[in-house]
């Protein structure tokens, strides 16, 4: 009997995908890009972010504050001002966003070409 | 009236929303990483990646293959013999995959601390 065996890759696909799994789907990194360059306000990220209904950016507001990528900050005024701002947390992401950055510029590149 | 503007970041948002349209997903990556350490075979490849299923992998093999990522490879065997490949193009995926597996261990690190 054949007893070939496949090669392991797990010391790579775990922790690739536990990243993913934070910062998968079309919108985390987006919205964190938003707010690392200054938007603060709900509206103002959603408009600096094409295509995002209000209902999708609350919910994906909720998951990266849950998982200490950002901060809600709610001003005791009146009326009661909420502002987002991202965690030191969120840094650590720059070399993730900084290669995805490239590639896709190279890749619109690509098949453009 | 106000007139506060939101800070565009088109630039950055539109390179890294390219580059997640075309790897995101819980598979597409650790596929990739599979087929580069060496698995060929469509049992190696589900072998190597815990949960997934074949209808999945089937599916996802597909769409790397249209995107140029991997290539699949006939061999006119009796019984046929069907290889998987990883294309050149997905070199240029490996600083992607090793920043998120930088950041995938620092997480797991600091959730698990």
């Amino acid at each position: 009997m054949e007893n070939k065996k496949y090669t392991s890759c797990i010391n790579t696909v775990r922790p690739v995908s536990d990243a993913l799994s934070i910062i998968s789907g079309k919108w985390k990194l987006p919205i964190i890009i938003s707010i690392s360059v200054g938007n603060e306000r709900f509206t103002d990220i959603q408009n600096s972010i094409e295509g995002i209904t209000p209902k999708v950016l609350a919910k994906e507001l909720k998951d990266l504050e849950q998982n200490k990528l950002i901060a809600r900050i709610v001003t005791a005024d009146y009326p009661v001002r909420i502002r987002y701002k991202a965690e030191p947390y969120a840094e650590t992401l720059t070399p993730v966003i900084y290669a995805l950055k490239e590639w896709g510029e190279n890749h619109r590149k690509k098949i453009t070409e």
